[in-house]
């Protein structure tokens, strides 16, 4: 077990998968956290230009070499996150987790219970969550009461995730690997679970994941048809920009809308909040509190509405994902 | 909220649904559980040849028109099943739900909440774990350590539930509505946790649920290539009788195999135990005890075993149902 003892020291965080979300937001949110410090970096394949430290064909190698390495920050695809952990955690380091945090809700169900016998830090690092408006958005619905939600997700995959095709394969979970942000921030900040009731997918011929859903929820106080609805939207296949909005309906009848991923929010048209992305740097400084006070923070529920949404929902055929 | 304060008196149990389950399995193993009585039934449609109680249209009628009944048993469809018990938890009456407890693994963990908070039972009643085989099973393979596993689930939905329709809707999970009960044996004996690592299912034509699938499993202690693997095999379209099986390699060599769906158990071909069935009777034995100490008795990882399963799956289309 390795405890975090000298607070004053930059602990030390190796990298293991360096794809782009690794080069792109990783990278300098480490370098603009003080407390931490990237010390060695893991990747099956060899690498171009990435920053001056160790690098290491496989999270094992990195283990063994690097003996002082304090936490990895997994950044693999998510269907082989799981072991990756267990390997990191049976060496005493603690784990970032990126999203989605393993294959499946009982994977990090589990990953929890044995990072909390070994007294290890893990950490689902939801990144939506540390966007500007999700805190006072959690407040105002909080205060208000919610009586019907309205989800938009939309975006092109091929922007986003050019030329990955894993999405599309079993576990890939298609347009889910986006809307499972937005179930980030729903469950961070709706006062009441919220519950797939049903769902429609359009399977891309060929793939087994959706390119567009639509999702039906409940929550215990609209189950018996109270309120406006709670519904979500979500395209992989959008091509005009990105649409990343929930707007909520309020007990009094107001709309409070969150845009832009959780940048921005409105309260009846009237800007509340307005920033720039800062969700990576944030999210580091959490990583690095949470390893300082020797705590976890594991959020298992956007997960479950994905499970849940796959396990409910209708599915229809759609045209072959464009190369 | 409704304290069982008077020990000697037998508690009065509504039974919600009326269906083959209820009249076939509820109704004989409430009579047969002296501590218990059924005192009425709530069913949509009038009913022929029930047992002399009151019958009433609905839930919410029922519960209005006894207000001595001290739990309710929710046979229904499990779609339905979380706006019932919600209803009864509120009007302070125990709960025992029917498998699947609910249609999604969120639902039953919010249930386990809301009775908690009420300080009311709630009991999801997997039947399958009351079958005689089941305790002597979980010791041995505690005792002896497991190292694979091949789990055959197959048998007829014509002959088990005739004129059903609604388990090829959406979320009506087809043959893994048989599975669950193998899942339900599954997680409560086995050692250590047991993931879904991937899941083909072919979908018949117009269903949405599967005929029939084969998942992959892993355990911590396998995940990396040890033991012999861990898979299932489901079909709803068995013509010649039930196989309903589990046989696990054990990690001195040995097979401890259960059949008859946990009613006969052989280690290496030796008979350890051969029963008749008598899971309800046991379900509503350990109801009794559940309520009469005031404890809740809830388990969701069947159904999650089954929601991963859906996320992770390829799919193959099949031919339609035969009706």
């Amino acid at each position: 077990m390795r405890q975090v003892r000298d607070t004053t020291r930059a602990l030390s965080v190796g990298i293991v998968g360096f794809g782009q979300i690794a080069r792109v937001q990783h990278v300098p949110a480490l370098a603009a956290t003080p407390g931490l410090r990237l010390a060695a970096i893991a990747n099956p394949v060899p690498l171009q230009g990435a920053p001056d430290v160790p690098v290491y064909a496989s999270l094992a190698e990195m283990l063994q070499h690097e003996p002082e390495l304090d936490a990895v920050a997994l950044c693999t695809p998510p269907q082989i996150r799981y072991g990756l952990a267990r390997q990191a955690l049976d060496a005493g380091r603690h784990v970032l987790l990126e999203k989605p945090p393993a294959a499946t809700p009982a994977e990090i169900a589990d990953l929890a219970a044995h990072a909390d016998r070994l007294g290890l830090t893990l950490f689902t690092a939801w990144h939506s969550l540390f966007s500007a408006a999700v805190d006072q958005a959690r407040e105002i619905l909080a205060a208000r009461g919610v009586s019907g939600m309205r989800l938009e997700w939309k975006e092109d995959h091929h922007k986003w995730h050019p030329g990955v095709d894993w999405f599309w394969q079993p576990g890939g979970m298609g347009a889910f690997d986006s809307a499972i942000n937005a179930y980030s921030i729903l469950v961070a900040v709706m006062p009441e679970p919220v519950f797939v009731r049903s769902a429609r997918m359009v399977i891309p011929d060929g793939a087994h994941t959706p390119m567009s859903a639509q999702v039906e929820y409940a929550t215990p106080s609209t189950l018996n048809g109270g309120g406006t609805g709670f519904t979500s939207d979500h395209a992989w296949d959008q091509l005009t920009g990105e649409t990343w909005t929930i707007d909520w309906t309020l007990r009094d009848g107001a709309h409070l809308v969150l845009e832009r991923g959780g940048a921005r929010l409105l309260l009846d048209g009237e800007l509340l909040v307005e920033a720039q992305d800062e969700e990576y740097p944030r999210l580091y400084a959490r990583f690095d509190t949470l390893l300082r006070s020797g705590r976890s923070d594991v959020e298992i529920r956007p997960l479950q509405l994905v499970a849940d949404a796959f396990m409910l929902a209708s599915r229809v055929p759609g045209a072959a994902v464009r190369s």
